[in-house]
């Protein structure tokens, strides 16, 4: 069994886990628990994104987080459309994140344009952004399962991604969205990519909605991915599954893998001391294992 | 990546789940539960033990739930010693478990007495036992981690296992007793069982106190390891860690392998109903993730 040495974990806490957070959090909160997470030695990290106030506004502190927290590390902002695009112009960030699902009806529901539409509109976007010297992130949603049309079927990822990268993005954060990935097909999937994308950055991004998130990151292993989107905390939900679970939790994902003698450069005490910082203003008990036993004691 | 096509559950939660249940639950609600485990399609089952009602008082009623449950599938009770065995011949049971730790600190604790003195005093019971046609099943405990003694050597497992299969015993259920095995401490040891004990029954034992536990279910899976113990609603904990969940449950195993394709031969609505009986008698939350996905529907 074959397992890589070192791995990257992304947190995608502070912008994927707290977009599904219900109480809006405090921006000092959340500065302080980016800078904690920084201090465990987290080098990449989706800080926050450009989306509308109005259908986000957890979200709606951008700026202030941005200002506060850049620092030469990968720090990523996520926007939907060149209007997010023109507020990222306005900051010093160099990382930017784009999304889109695989599966059409997701797209219709969440961002009511079809798949085709939204890689039309986001080809130029991503054209400018890598002309202008930015790294690219593409978020595929979707890549497994989607909650409307069920299973999503490799050669439509494939074909996704593959056109990504044409367009010249950096990374490839490739989720399963509604946490129902299974490790035989996250193997599968995940083999094919790597094979096909050999000189594309891969990232898994696991829901821990089944209770499948460590097999699912072990499977991803064992085809060769050593980048990995964890949530410290375990932070965010999934609109479409009620009583879900969020995103697998930074700790861990980071335990597990240093336990098996891959290194991750995080500091597991500081992450937790991260995780004291934004859990009391979350409204839903922490379902990270790690953080639950570190507390107990 | 080989796999296997069909996997044996044998369910534990009635006796490993709930010794570690704080509160009596009825024997009739006990009785209950089971009789819709078997409705369910489970086949082995870990029924009751004839402990000390002193030490388990949980367990008093081995007697009637025994004499409701038996059904001609493989129901096993477990016994310590001598006295476990003369209150198992009164009854029709002819499946038999036995346990005993790797670690001579834990044996030390649980039953005072060191590893040796165990397998000394279990050899001629496992004897007489065979002699007289029961199944026999040894429980080991602590084969990856000891809560005393830290990182347990793969040597010392495979030396008991061994020791066990000269004295007879039909299954091996190896158990990461704290839920502290990695994946890959899991692949390497059943695979070494595997090789070497390749005419005895090996079943996997996780827990799931760091959420490793479906993760080392595909470790196993991989290694050859067709056999799981599993509990019914995630029933059990772990008097070593406090916070600790408790045995994978039976739901969330069964779920992974049917999706990987796996047949299981187990109904997971009538598992649902069954952990439905249980569960207001419960003192702790269930961290089964599928039970909680069909809960809040």
């Amino acid at each position: 069994m074959k397992l890589p040495k070192q791995v990257t974990i992304i947190e995608v806490g502070p912008r994927d886990g707290l977009q599904n957070e219900k109480s809006l959090i405090p921006t000092e909160v959340k500065i302080n628990f980016i800078k904690k997470l920084k201090m465990a030695g987290l080098q990449e990290m989706e800080l926050t994104s450009f989306v509308s106030p109005k259908w986000v506004p957890q979200m709606k502190d951008a700026y202030e987080v941005i200002s506060s927290c850049l620092d030469g590390t990968r720090d990523i902002v996520l926007a939907p459309n060149r209007k997010g695009i023109e507020r990222l112009y306005e900051t010093n960030c160099k990382a930017f994140a784009v999304f889109v699902g695989v599966s059409e009806s997701f797209n219709k529901k969440n961002i009511n344009k079809t798949t085709t539409e939204s890689m039309e509109e986001l080809k130029p976007l991503i054209q400018e952004l890598k002309e202008k010297g930015y790294f690219i992130r593409a978020c595929i949603s979707t890549s497994f399962y989607c909650p409307y049309e069920g299973k999503v079927e490799e050669e439509s990822v494939l074909k996704l991604c593959s056109t990504f990268v044409q367009y010249g993005v950096d990374e490839l954060s490739v989720a399963d969205t509604i946490g129902k990935a299974n490790p035989k097909e996250v193997f599968s999937l995940f083999s094919r990519l790597k094979k096909e994308l050999p000189n594309t950055m891969l990232t898994a991004h696991f829901h821990d909605t089944r209770g499948m998130a460590l097999a699912n990151v072990f499977a991803a292993l064992q085809a060769g991915i050593d980048r990995f989107d964890t949530s410290a905390g375990g932070l965010g939900g999934c609109p479409f599954a009620p009583g879900a679970t969020g995103n697998v939790a930074t700790e861990d994902v980071v335990y597990m893998l240093e336990e098996m003698g891959i290194q991750t450069g995080i500091n597991l005490s500081k992450l937790v001391e991260a995780v004291d910082i934004i859990k009391p203003h979350l409204t839903r008990p922490t379902e990270s294992k790690y953080y639950r036993l570190q507390s107990a004691k």
